[in-house]
């Protein structure tokens, strides 16, 4: 069937004008864009007034961070205008490894958002840590060869590629092989360091907080992401971007986003709007959405609305608000005056699912497990949360195990465990924190960067214990215990990390998680599960607690726990 | 070795700026851009002053024209600053089918120029063509595994693409499973069938000759290939697409040179330089001469001054004369002060080399070949050359065959035969021509586009006779003839296209022959054998003569000598 969409202005991404001009769509593709009469087409749709713009582009999300199923995540996403995603499966892939890959390609298929796969890169993201698997270079090449995959993910670990890690080097060669794009991830990495980053072909970044970083890497042949996500928001402070010439070497993205942000919020839309709103141009911002991102990632026919593109776009009624009217993907209606058409999940294969579904594999826990056995006062290494950062900081101050095994919540001293959650190692990294606030109960959780094993923080062994118990229980996600009851969870069986519900369902389960964390003391600029799931990274300065200990990022060692 | 540029200018072409930076090179690829010192380098080499600047791309050349073997071609352009082309060998194809294109990859490889190459689409150029072979999709299949075959030659069949020839979308769709760019040849299309023609992802065009032609085509999502050739030449009438936006979708390229201009005038280098004279940024029109071919072309790390990209580089002296002084490929010195550094023929394959040069395939031919048998005056579709044109015109006189079996000096009446050379078919093509101007002996070529069957024009039959013979005897070529002596021939023994010889004795042997050619009588305002070679091209109206006969474009079909 031939539609016609009639009367409407163009966003021309090539020439960057608003084109008065009808757009004819055939068997799912754009086949004429110009004047074009009703008896030429089967339908025609009148949209005097408004404006025809290409689907927008999200070139750099992962899509676990929603913690929507990639369904539901194209449900939430596909209102706002968003028709692709470039996506890193990072953080499934360190739980799952190749099924992880297999998973998200099998739940992302013909989904009304294109999910474009990179390959993660950094699974582990180190050695020393125990992630649910190791991807080698061998382990990622058969992936080269499947359609929707077209990169390597965010090679975040620089000092391998500077300083000639062979697996780095190794991933990056059959990338090179295969054809990828590969993307960089090198946070102020600057001068003959960024250029022996970037020789490496890494031709993109989604790091840069400042213009002048921003601009080297332009200069030096990188395509910068302007990321607008939940935890980082750098749009603002790169505004300047936005104009000619950077603009063309410029791609949006979220990176991460919560759901709750993504439903109020939106998506690329909002990096859009927001742009807008700051005076700088719509149809350049709109460019940088969709054609730029393509070419990027050289998918062809896409982020264009010219013969031979896909019929993926959008009817917006003004390019102030950037507000979605009608979204056409593959050239069917899939949104209508910002409704939902209804389309069906895609089919899993069973076996795949229930190896995704089943990730929580630790052994049984007692109290004992949560217990130093110590009864003296000494001097401990303890981690201390820093407000609104990932990182953390090491304090050393004294610890008095004869009174709470070390717990003291006037001094808000807290326990924190991780505990291996993939191959039933045993393995309990086991330490004290400060900054959490608790003054009763305990709060878990699956979602852990970035080996996502199962971490909690507690005011008391027990509660630590049910919170651990409750999320095996639920095939993982985040709980809130208090006195021995569970007060609150929200599951996360997808690998312990995506959910089964609806976005909106999700971001209210979060919200409330989040409200019965600070309920149980949770200072309020705390974000608690946020906070909690950077602990165990230990790339993030300074102290770090893995499933082996506690980390010294500084010196890139485990340390004992007593200072002393 | 590490070679440091220092105290240069380096050409952004991504932030569009003059940069001052110095550029180091290792292992032919530059890893550093910015200030680096002597002792980072084993050596260096001071360009204070100097301008550093990416290679330069013709995105579009048949090499075939220039005359010139690949080696000698490569030769003559890397002094003008070309480190890569993209050929179509549309031209030794129609004459050596696969063997053409696999000749053309041996006889291109390790080059100084880097020789991309697309594949003919069009072998033969029509179905009324007697050419040396026919490549079908199947055939060219298997090419496209090639490291530097990179897309689909010009789809010059554009009624096939609209009309939906089945061999042409074979191809089309070949080329898209194989994701490879699809070049464009449609002049003047326009609206709803440009739109059909695009459609099939035909993603570029190097035929506009108006900037509104071409402003069309950049709106659907085309690249526009700006051509300054020998005979077309688009340069100054395309000029505003040397400014913004335009400039961005524009790419640089020559189509057909040959030898003497390419010696004299230049190359690419001669585009950029003719847009700087008009008052175009130099950064700009090399950035369409770099990086936009690179990118259009899918081609990784090449067009640009940026870590990780090839070491192909040109030093200039400034921007307004584009001077080159030093050429680097692949990180070695290839042009020294505008010198060229030697360097070894590519091996080709004995067999391959021997097919390829015994192209002058046709039953030994007599007089009689060339002779009518009519003694009579009767009225005739004669063909008349138009000067300065390619097209031609139908005339319709009366001529008596009882003097000189037609031929008519006083009135400018030749005799004109198309010979088929390939396979011994023993067709001949035999009819008048106006306008040739001869008003003694005979002239001829193997260079007859685009099936390169052997052409010849005579005053008498023995004269031309004696000219096809000759270009028998020398593997192909150019040739006249006087009184039953050869006066002057330019040996084109490469399938019977090009020559063995060095540019400089090309490009006077092809200017001694065409001067021979105006002695026999051909008017000045006439180009001998460039006129001639069109003459059996039934693809550009209005009559043409084939090896089957006279042949009327405007109606598709052969045509009866007599019109009585």
């Amino acid at each position: 069937m031939k539609i016609l969409l009639k009367n409407g202005s163009v966003v021309n991404v090539f020439s960057e004008e608003l084109e008065r001009a009808d757009v004819l769509i055939e068997n799912g593709m754009i086949i004429g864009v110009g004047d074009y009469s009703d008896e030429q087409a089967d339908k025609t749709v009148d949209i005097k007034g408004k404006y025809v713009c290409p689907g927008f582009i999200d070139s750099h999300i992962h899509i676990e961070s929603t913690m929507l199923s990639p369904y539901e995540f194209s449900r939430a996403a596909v209102p706002h205008g968003t028709t692709a995603v470039i996506a890193d499966p990072h953080e499934i892939a360190n739980v799952c490894g190749s099924d992880g890959l297999r998973y998200m390609l099998a739940a992302s298929d013909g989904l009304p958002v294109s999910v474009y796969i990179v390959l993660p890169s950094c699974v582990p993201a180190t050695s020393f840590d125990e992630a649910g698997a190791v991807l080698s270079a061998d382990d990622l090449a058969p992936f080269y060869s499947e359609n929707r995959v077209v990169g390597l993910g965010e090679v975040m670990d620089y000092p391998g590629v500077i300083y000639g890690n062979e697996n780095v080097y190794a991933k990056i060669k059959s990338a090179k092989e295969h054809g990828a794009v590969i993307n960089g991830h090198a946070p102020l990495l600057t001068g003959h360091d960024l250029d022996k980053y970037i020789s490496m072909s890494i031709r993109d970044d989604h790091e840069c907080s400042s213009v002048d970083e921003a601009k080297e890497r332009i200069r030096k042949g990188q395509r910068v992401m302007i990321r607008q996500g939940t935890a980082a928001k750098n749009l603002i402070d790169l505004l300047p971007l936005f104009d000619k010439p950077w603009c063309d070497r410029c791609l949006l993205v979220s990176d991460d986003k919560h759901p709750a942000d993504l439903l109020s919020n939106g998506h690329i839309d909002e990096s859009v709007r927001l742009a807008v709103k700051n005076g700088k141009s719509a149809v350049l911002a709109i460019k940088m959405a969709t054609l730029n991102a393509a070419e990027h990632f050289r998918i062809p026919n896409v982020g264009a609305i010219a013969p031979g593109y896909n019929a993926d776009l959008l009817i917006l009624d003004d390019l102030d608000s950037v507000k979605v009217c009608d979204v056409y993907k593959n050239g069917n209606l899939v949104v209508e005056n910002g409704e939902l058409v209804d389309f069906s999940k895609p089919a899993i294969p069973k076996e795949l699912e229930n190896r995704v579904r089943g990730s929580l594999n630790f052994k049984p826990l007692s109290v004992n497990d949560f217990m130093f056995d110590c009864n003296e006062r000494r001097k401990c290494n303890i981690i201390k949360i820093l407000k609104g950062q990932i990182l953390t900081e090491k304090i050393i101050d004294f610890i008095d195990f004869s009174e709470n095994n070390g717990i003291d919540t006037q001094k808000d001293i807290l326990k924190i465990a991780v505990v291996e959650r993939h191959h039933k190692t045993g393995h309990i990294g086991l330490g004290f924190i400060n900054g959490a606030g608790l003054r009763s109960g305990a709060i878990a959780s699956s979602v852990s960067h970035d080996s996502h094993n199962l971490i909690v923080i507690g005011q008391n062994e027990n509660d630590m214990l049910i919170a651990c118990e409750r999320i095996r229980d639920i095939g993982g996600g985040l709980v809130a215990v208090e006195n021995g009851k569970i007060i609150c969870e929200m599951p996360l069986p997808i690998a312990g990390l995506m959910s089964d519900e609806k976005a909106d369902i999700c971001a209210e389960q979060n919200e409330n998680i989040r409200i019965a964390a600070h309920k149980l003391g949770c200072p309020d600029d705390v974000e608690p599960f946020m906070n909690m799931s950077f602990v165990s990274l230990p790339v993030i300065p300074h102290i770090k607690l893995t499933t082996l200990g506690l980390f010294d990022v500084d010196n890139f060692c485990l340390i004992p726990l007593f200072a002393d």
